[in-house]
């Protein structure tokens, strides 16, 4: 296990976080601790940015600054939705080799860790001396291997709290509402929408999975009974719902859809999941006057000051876990979390390929019935949104009627 | 100038903040020290609890269960949509009367010191003496008189906070961001998306008031520049946008138009005009690649956690205050809060008539070209958000190229 000399490249990929720059300046100013690091780059816009070779560099700047840095939502360095193929990589490698980069950080999803995977396979073919590492990051929990991923906790934290006060909202004005939120193909946010519950009859009520088939028939059925139940009714519903076709049940009723460069179907940005099912509502169950549907959209992965403590310290340590690993085993991997007893953790390395293409859902032990969530849920993403405010019901005697209208 | 001495009895009407509960549990406590308050009930569900006599016995509650209700997103002692005419106001009156209720306080905006007002109009026709107060709340801004109303600061708080998180989202993956702000009638909460912002390149670019006329074509052409000398623009417009005839916009792309029971046609709880707006920019400004809407919706109003201390503090006051010149001053009216320079405030009562029925509208010297504020407004609403979270761009000199592609 020798030393490897060289300078370092840091970038960030695909949707920012709350806590993204927290892993970036843990990185920075971990890596300012070993001799071997002799400049640290970041790259601006992600992979792309290292193809275009627009590096800043890092090696000075100064560490107050950093800190209120690590303080901001969303990439610093700024990101790319790139998902590099073999060329792409190659070109990577290239602009590494002409830089003497000898240690890449990526910072994001399993593409990011994949790309890592490549490019850690060209430096291996071409016997340049390397280390890649994948730091993770994604608000939508979907990693493999890992516990949980750093950005899951702040965005598990603005849904939770979001549903505990709007769910005041409507017990003081009843109704039903419903929210659509992110997750694509894993509902780990979508589930989120629970932890900040306090009261049994409080919402959200139901809770509908892309892990499983959305049926509008039996959707209609279930806000029906909630609501003779409890007078109003709450809904978290994934972005990603899909029919037993695999078919996202949003593209069902746009005329128009738009895909990004990997294919997939826009989601986010739109709000027409939400009033598509708030109209089947107030088509399907006229006795109810008041039907409203919310999109959270993207203050859930960007919003100033929804932090969790938690997840805060969690991210700042798999960036400086991360060169550690580097510079310690001298060797490629993916950062993991892993999880003790008592919710505490420690860190790890894994094999890029561990981690890289694949995701990760809800496995079914998190999932009851097809509209909500289990206990071992709750138990298993309570302890990463940190602190819940207080918050209480009014709860007083009645007094006795007069006039009896 | 006697004493009156009998029960009283609080109500809240209308969409909730998430500071109201201050200003009910400040009423409460304060009513504690008056002897000639003999008994303290809350009516459930606003006016209509009057009207059906479902009171709550507040007399007693403990301090500390009120002090973690007041922290309480949402009116504590739920709500309701019901304008009062005449007869309803006959009858709330009756119900007053059969309890002794010599004490009348209503939280809400105009609506409830239009109620507050026929009540009073009442008990001088009957001759029977009490005080009716109206308690300010809106997080629109929309009350005349007073400076600003409680409840709006922590609602300018979330969105502030919401743009200035996203802008840094948009910021790392430019396009075009449209986020639809609540305010029917009155710009204040949109305006206040300019809050926390600050860089000079940072969004919003674009702010859509409803005291202008919206036009589409403008619009286009606004995004238009603002996207080509910033690589990328953000936008914030109010869901009661109008066209010249004074329509709003929403309405012209909605199948079905909803209304309320003020024959308000329903705005919030649907994504529509967010979803109009971004496929107009994508069918007109083809050159731009990335799209995304946003709207609010019930967050602004209700989000756990996200309250500005300021307005807290304020929404205390002015409950305290009202029982202060109910008891003091045995006078019926709306509590005004008065501003002093330097940031701070004094509270006054103003007669009910000044408050009721008419809003208040964004002032000229408020609004700039028809697509943004002005430094008045930033300097009139600043004080009322609290303190911003330290955020910062990361900045560092660039690296030489190597290869140059």
């Amino acid at each position: 296990m020798n030393k490897i000399k060289g300078k370092m490249v840091i970038a960030q990929g695909g949707g920012p976080t709350v806590v993204i720059n927290q892993s970036l300046v843990g990185a920075i100013l971990e890596a300012r601790k070993y001799d071997e690091i002799t400049s640290i780059y970041g790259a601006k816009y992600g992979v792309r940015g290292i193809i275009e070779e627009k590096f800043l560099d890092l090696t000075d700047v100064d560490k107050n600054e950093l800190e209120e840095v690590a303080q901001t939502p969303s990439s610093a360095l700024c990101s790319t939705r790139d998902k590099p193929d073999e060329e792409y990589c190659q070109n990577i490698f290239k602009v590494l080799q002409a830089h003497n980069i000898r240690y890449f950080f990526y910072i994001g999803g399993n593409d990011s860790a994949d790309t890592c995977r490549i490019i850690n396979e060209y430096a291996d073919e071409e016997d340049y001396e390397m280390v890649a590492i994948h730091i993770p990051k994604t608000i939508d929990n979907d990693l493999r291997v890992t516990d949980h991923c750093p950005g899951y906790g702040s965005a598990a934290k603005f849904i939770s709290h979001a549903f505990a006060g709007v769910n005041m909202d409507n017990r003081s004005l009843p109704g039903v509402y419903i929210a659509v939120v992110m997750g694509r193909h894993a509902g780990f946010l979508t589930a989120s929408s629970v932890l900040a519950k306090k009261y049994k009859e409080d919402g959200p009520h139901l809770i509908y999975l892309p892990e499983r088939t959305f049926s509008q028939e039996k959707f209609i059925e279930d806000v029906n009974n909630v609501y003779n139940k409890h007078g109003r009714c709450m809904v978290a519903v994934s972005e990603g719902i899909v029919d037993a076709e695999g078919t996202p049940i949003v593209t069902k009723f746009s005329e128009e859809v738009e895909r990004d460069s990997h294919g997939n179907v826009q989601l986010s940005g739109k709000g027409a999941l939400g009033d598509l099912l708030s109209k089947k509502v107030k088509s399907k169950l006229t006795h109810i006057d008041r039907v409203r549907a919310d999109t959270f959209g993207y203050l859930q992965r960007s919003f100033l000051g929804v932090v969790s403590e938690v997840d805060a310290a969690e991210a700042r340590r798999v960036g400086e876990k991360a060169v550690q690993f580097a510079c310690g085993e001298v060797k490629s991997g993916s950062v993991v979390i892993v999880r003790n007893d008592q919710y505490s953790v420690d860190y790890a390395l894994t094999d890029l390929k561990n981690v890289a293409k694949v995701t990760k859902k809800m496995s079914d032990e998190f999932i009851k019935d097809a509209n909500y969530v289990t206990k071992e849920f709750i138990e298993y993403a309570l302890p990463l949104i940190g602190k819940i405010p207080v918050y209480k019901k009014l709860s007083a005697p009645l007094v006795e009627e007069k006039l009896s209208y």
